[in-house]
């Protein structure tokens, strides 16, 4: 999916959500476990129910890992259940050797491999450039680099102030910018047309920073709902005439009711987001130029 | 598998050799692609061929993934025909936070639920803490943390100095200096029984430092072999009592013939390096207490 289509579909939805499919077998309601692929039964229920308004799907790899080999199915089956104009994402954060990314690019990149279309996936920064490229030599995905995430455990590393050395432009600055900044090196001038940061809603007065560093890319925002973060201070700091925002939200609309009732308590979850972010485009980017 | 029984095997085998197992289906013997499951058919092979030999056994979950559902049932067939002496490593640079660093950790621990039970995990530092201790909740497992990598990549940020701040004790040291010395911290004053890290080969010169600040973690070493690594040097730097290295070798050893005879070739290949960490042993563990 290309940069414009992705900003298309946020307008014409007027809405930036992206709905994370961490869909726990042990928190699914109990008259779906009768069925053949639960975790499946529970994601297209969820899909239909507010695929209206959600311009983007993130299953976290994780919860499917965690089924063995009939949880890569329910995953496969889910992503070729999303409908094509949303944007999805394998939250994997994976990241290794140059010529071991290539295997995880194949795996969620080619449906030849395992059976997989994503059209983009997390990375892990730590291993360097090596580690990113090889997701990026597949024409139209992206990559969305780990910068600033919103658990307690973002402050160990992430945090840390760097030496740029004597002289340098940058002469002090946190982990997080310096793998923006070396990131958009390493794809160029338009590096908002692959990649994409993640950027914790709990650090929301840090988001300002990260725009002047990068104006144009996408953020993906988690931690807006059950993690605590303000969508109106997110909203605030963060939109762009071209979007520039995924919101994510995951266990408060998954899990809005644990009945029979779950997929349209997480429609009426989604639609009050939607609500609350066709507000903050009027307000931020009808400001800007639209 | 405990510090002790790991140390007994190295110094009864005479051996610290780890051995890869990325297997890659476009790179088998053809005669294995008639197996019902060719991956298994492979790596049992090698397993058969180098177990009396090698400690260790490290698939790169990469590797499996690839293949989809099918590339986890071979790699749980893989892990099921490992003796159980032998120290197993899932090399899967997962890292998330908190509660899918869990479910990470279900996945390669539990065998109830994707039936696997890996006795140690390859974890990415980047998202701190909270994304790592998870994966120690479980008894008897281990986490090897990657530090510093083989890879070109690893200058970016691996190497950056960070501030200590002023009147630290540590005022400016490489990120991965300050991985090592904050994971010890996470886990205690016998952080060598449950945590090792990843510390490339081509930085042998870097491995009398990190010596001195994990003087009982063992250090798990890619990149001898096809990736270039001296094992004279790493086995100078590293040895320790206990034995405190795990070297690891992949491409040389499963790639050593294409042919029939792929399996003696790779027994081969295990054997002369076992014959030299035998002469590493007694040169530099022999020297220092034994």
């Amino acid at each position: 999916m290309t940069y414009s289509d992705l900003s298309e579909q946020i307008f014409r939805k007027q809405s930036y959500l992206c709905i994370g499919l961490d869909t726990d077998i042990r928190k699914l309601p109990p008259h779906l476990l009768t069925e053949s692929d639960p975790v499946f039964a529970f994601n297209k229920a969820i899909i239909d129910a507010t695929a209206n308004v959600a311009v983007a799907y993130k299953p976290n790899i994780a919860f499917y890992e965690a089924q063995g080999p009939r949880g890569w199915e329910s995953l496969q089956r889910t992503l070729d259940y999303i409908p094509n104009e949303c944007f999805t994402i394998a939250d994997a954060k994976r990241g290794d050797i140059g010529n071991t990314s290539d295997l995880y690019a194949r795996t969620f990149f080619d449906p030849n491999a395992a059976g997989l279309d994503f059209d983009s996936i997390t990375v892990a920064p730590y291993m360097g450039q090596d580690s990113v490229m090889p997701f990026l030599k597949y024409d139209g995905k992206w990559v969305i680099l780990l910068a600033l995430t919103s658990n307690p455990g973002s402050a160990d590393f992430q945090l840390l102030k760097t030496h740029g050395g004597p002289g340098t432009e940058h002469a002090s600055q946190p982990i997080y910018e310096k793998v923006i900044r070396t990131a958009q090196s390493w794809v160029g001038p338009d590096s908002h047309e692959r990649l994409m940061f993640v950027v914790g809603a709990s650090q929301a007065h840090e988001l300002t920073a990260i725009r002047q560093l990068a104006p144009k890319n996408f953020l993906l925002v988690p931690g807006v709902g059950a993690q605590g973060g303000s969508l109106a201070e997110v909203s605030r700091y963060g939109l762009t005439t071209g979007g520039g925002l995924l919101v994510n939200a995951s266990r408060s609309i998954l899990y809005a009711s644990t009945g029979r009732d779950f997929a349209s308590r997480a429609q009426s979850e989604t639609k009050a987001l939607q609500t609350e972010m066709a507000v903050c485009l009027a307000e931020h980017v009808g400001e800007i130029t639209r």
